[in-house]
């Protein structure tokens, strides 16, 4: 995995690199909604959509020019989303990242704000990228797709509708997964396709659906098993608020055996791939063994 | 106006229906999402901006069917920001269009994501229409502008930011009237000229720019001399919370001279068209006249 770290540590200067100049260029008007942007966007963080773009624009012979303001866009869809789950109304959080969350900051208002336009901004730099041509419109119809009423937002609505049930099942928790959290790690990995045209277009989208399951199965996982400093955010706050979760359903054991699972069959979609995909098959492995 | 009643009417008809063909198509899961979102797009108002959109459509000879993608993308982007500012973290109203609002029926949680929900599904329909060509491309992206950190975003952020400070000055409130409220008035009718290749851009711009001062005048007017059962929301809140408003810095009579020059330049700046621009000329009259 020393190669895969030193390639996730490339990917990941280079994105942040990206951002920098970007949040350096934006100069926004009032001040506080300045600061409130950048100080969640520059909070840190994995960059594992960024990553995944760039991983499988080298995988498809993409340049990552290409690849940047997409990777950019959905990262600012990430960090919206963030913002707004965290907000009292939602999921509650005071941390994030070891830092205060955006309303902890700057108030709820603004933090409502700082989400609203980063969601704006992502749109911005999607349309921008549709004056050159159909599969950057196809590109971008797929990231709308993927965060919208039918995508994130669905798997958010549900996440809140849910909390507190009595008894969990498992097509609601799919939902769930599928909607919360896979869509949002497939954009990057099937917008990067359809740059290229569409290439392993059904291998890259498996593979990214069953990664973003995984990452949900972790996430629950590390909530139970997890520390505060390793994760930078509350661990245990499944339990207390009910949480629709693969460790409620299944059990803590029950949970790791299927991560196990999920991560085979999750490099298993690659091998109908000609060309290096060892990044993303060790990406893989990384969502499963990580520690936050 | 007899002639211009008619014609709004024959318009907003056009228009409902088109927005009721949508929601009609859009089924949702979970069933709180599909409810929320539809409660607040089919609770009326007045659909300022798409008749807007239509009329300058008519003016240039555009058809409708090119202009009605654009006009629901703006009704939608005012709908969710109607939602967000209605929270109780932003201007903690109970009441809008006569109606609960949002998240009084459904929850904060909830209208945060109704509101998200919105805002993607309007760039949804945006970027499906950047498959037609460039000049669609460049219409979505003034849209997005007029809507985004540099529109009315932070013309929403410096009117929180503002709210009760001590002392009021004209470029602060200028800069909220800009950008909270004329931003998205222009959007419809510049998009317009857009679509036509920029047909009388200029004229087109400084008008709608006018007509949103001119729109949001009224409204802060009408916060101070208008009633609950014609405007559907709660009157002399601007007061009690310390907003930035015409009326707390010019006084009510000074503002409502201002209102009567704001509405007689507005027209002037269509003046330079060749073609009938009776109706969008009126409606400067019906926006100074208005009761709710």
């Amino acid at each position: 995995m020393a190669d895969f770290s030193k390639k996730y540590g490339e990917y990941l200067d280079e994105f942040n690199s990206y951002l920098n100049k970007f949040c350096s260029q934006l100069k926004l008007q009032p001040q506080i909604l300045d600061e409130s942007l950048k100080y969640s966007l520059l909070l840190g963080g994995k960059r594992v959509r960024p990553v995944l773009a760039l991983a499988t624009a080298d995988l498809l012979g993409l340049a990552h020019e290409e690849i940047l303001d997409f990777a950019l866009a959905i990262e600012l869809i990430h960090t919206y989303s963030l913002i707004h789950d965290d907000l009292p109304a939602m999921d509650n959080d005071d941390f994030r990242r070891g830092k205060p969350t955006n309303h902890k900051v700057f108030g709820e208002g603004n933090a409502v704000l700082a989400g609203d336009g980063l969601l704006n901004t992502a749109y911005s730099t999607l349309i921008k990228a549709c004056y050159k041509g159909k599969n950057y419109v196809s590109a971008a119809e797929f990231i709308c797709a993927c965060a919208g009423v039918e995508g994130m937002i669905a798997g958010q609505s549900a996440d809140l509708l849910h909390e507190n049930d009595i008894s969990v099942n498992e097509s609601v928790l799919n939902f769930i997964y599928e909607n919360k959290t896979s869509k949002l790690i497939m954009a990057p990995v099937v917008s990067a396709s359809i740059l290229c045209g569409g290439k392993y277009f059904s291998e890259l989208k498996w593979y990214a659906r069953t990664l973003g399951y995984l990452f949900q199965l972790t996430d629950d996982i590390l909530d139970v098993e997890g520390s505060f400093s390793d994760l930078g955010k509350s661990v245990g706050k499944d339990k207390t608020e009910g949480k629709y979760t693969a460790v409620r359903l299944f059990g803590l054991e029950e949970s790791k055996l299927r991560a196990d699972m999920t991560c085979e069959s999750c490099k298993k979609y690659l091998e109908g791939i000609k060309g290096d995909f060892s990044f993303l098959a060790d990406f893989a492995d990384y969502v499963k063994s990580r520690k936050k």
